[in-house]
């Protein structure tokens, strides 16, 4: 069986109501020509190629936060974790469980949905951006979010959002070429983990689930830095105290980003898979395809199947990595999986 | 035999007169306070721990464009070179050759610097730093560096710098935690390699040798993307036609990726090291070691012999990577390399 936790949709009422609609310039722009990210019909012939397959699904970008006013985004969310939940309900064979969108330009609404979304709409977890329309995790109106999913013991998902030093990077005028998407999401994602290292938010929350996105970003790749070079943190910088702020840390920095959680979205890199797979470990590695932003229909599943049956992994290390670790950080019973291995 | 291709040190004249002086605010300050990055004493006592080991020498950042205006930074560039290429002649069995440095705000001065160290001075080549205070390199002012590095068939060594996007980046005031070096250096690495694909400088100058810094930034961990994310270039943007700058190349994006070198400068990192190998292949990868930035003098070295004696490599491909590739790049003589072997 393998559950594919990163992957992205919109359901029909919000696809029509926020997407498919005049917008800002190339919000939502790319969405509207790819037919599977809200036609299921299409959507599940691609599936059927894939035998035991099964979804946990979840909005694509762009952020609502990036679509409309703090005022507006509740109710966006609202209708996206209703329009999921439905789809789950409906299609329990196709979608074991989704992933809760939340209003982040309105923290106290955003703990307010999250609970909901767990408690009332069954949601395997919660997505957030990387930044909040620029604002880092780690900014202190964000910390009852991060509180309320730990409270309600459920798993975060970490997606990646276009920032403004991306936008308008190093150059007299934008980043070219799309940059910001293929390396500057990686290092958006890594930021952020960064940034919840050091705010000490896995001090704070030690149990704490965090699924990041393009199997942790940077992170397997420059553990050396991380490792050897953070272990030096403050060195480079004179205007604040950071060896007091190593001091506080329960462990050296590189330890804390073993605890996230990475999954296997590299579009098919096998080298790369297998860099990600030794940094986290077969327990905290997750099958995920990215689909539907594959060049044709099913490609990433495709590509990414390959990868892990070519990886020379244990029987045992290959069902987590494609479902076991997903059912336990899904909280997946037998019920929602009956239909899933036919 | 070793030849650690990326490794820094300054000069005694360079050191005196423009490091350890005031100047802005931690621009070399850390710097002052690792003894062998001048002192000649400690430093070779470190070195001969490692037997047969030179170093190819270049300086350490802070570029000099970071630190004086364009009339200032060829005199800076030429006391530079001389001093390295005195350094070699000195010290021929430690330093069989040197990469120069370059006053890059000031390109016409920057492609005369580059004829006078490599045909006068014997420079193995020249350092580029990724952005030159935020111009990115592949601004048609540069042009002209790259076309005299390619007539005059020398290597480029690619050094990240800061950049005002990340002092900056996505917060209320500016990167934390040294991410800007962490990550942001690397991400830089990948950014000016991009640029230099999609500015078509390969296809220009296919015989151009570039030796990219932590093996090749992000590219070999994200290659998937670069892959089939790339092939689909265009479809994010709205306000460029990068579906005609696809067609005009003469090879997929990816493929021009793989014609760069890497370096081994992983801080110790061995899934990351085999990784980046793969992507490269053995003859673009050369060793080095980023000393003297190790927290204990000689780790960095340490760990890079270490993890390249752990990787299972055939004795040709370590031979390759340990010094084959370097003497080829560095156009190495026998006279040059007699004393380093014992």
């Amino acid at each position: 069986m393998i559950l594919d936790m990163f992957n992205h949709l919109f359901p029909k009422s919000y696809f029509d109501k926020f997407i498919n609609v005049p917008g800002p310039k190339d919000l939502g722009k790319r969405m509207v020509n790819i037919p599977s990210i809200v036609d299921l019909d299409v959507r599940f012939r691609i599936m059927d190629e894939f035998g035991d397959y099964a979804q946990i699904i979840s909005l694509a970008a762009p952020p609502l936060e990036a679509m409309a006013a703090p005022d507006k985004t509740p109710d966006m969310a609202r209708l996206a974790n209703d329009g999921l939940a439905e789809l789950v309900q409906k299609h329990p064979k196709r979608f074991p469980a989704f992933i809760a969108s939340l209003p982040l330009n309105n923290p106290e609404e955003s703990v307010k949905e999250t609970t909901r979304a767990v408690k009332e709409l069954k949601a395997a977890g919660i997505q957030l951006f990387t930044n909040v329309n620029g604002k880092p995790l780690d900014a202190e109106e964000f910390r009852p979010i991060f509180d309320e999913a730990a409270r309600l013991d459920t798993t975060i998902w970490l997606h990646p959002a276009r920032s403004a030093a991306f936008t308008d990077y190093a150059t007299e005028k934008k980043s070219r070429f799309e940059i910001w998407w293929c390396f500057g999401w990686p290092y958006e994602t890594t930021a952020a983990m960064s940034r919840i290292v050091f705010a000490g938010i896995f001090d704070r929350h030690p149990d704490l689930r965090i699924v990041t996105h393009h199997l942790g970003g940077m992170v397997p790749y420059f553990e050396g830095r991380a490792g050897l070079g953070w272990d030096q943190l403050g060195s480079r910088t004179s205007d604040e105290d950071y060896g007091a702020l190593l001091r506080s840390m329960k462990m050296k920095p590189l330890e804390y980003f073993h605890k996230f959680y990475g999954d296997t979205a590299l579009s098919g890199a096998l080298p790369a898979t297998r860099c990600g797979i030794e940094f986290f470990g077969p327990d905290h590695v997750v099958f995920a395809s990215d689909v539907p932003f594959d060049p044709t229909p099913g490609q990433f599943i495709r590509e990414s199947i390959r990868v892990i049956e070519n990886l020379g992994l244990s029987a045992a290390d290959k069902e987590k990595i494609c479902s076991g670790n997903a059912i336990r950080l899904c909280k997946l019973g037998a019920s929602q999986l009956a239909g899933v291995a036919k």
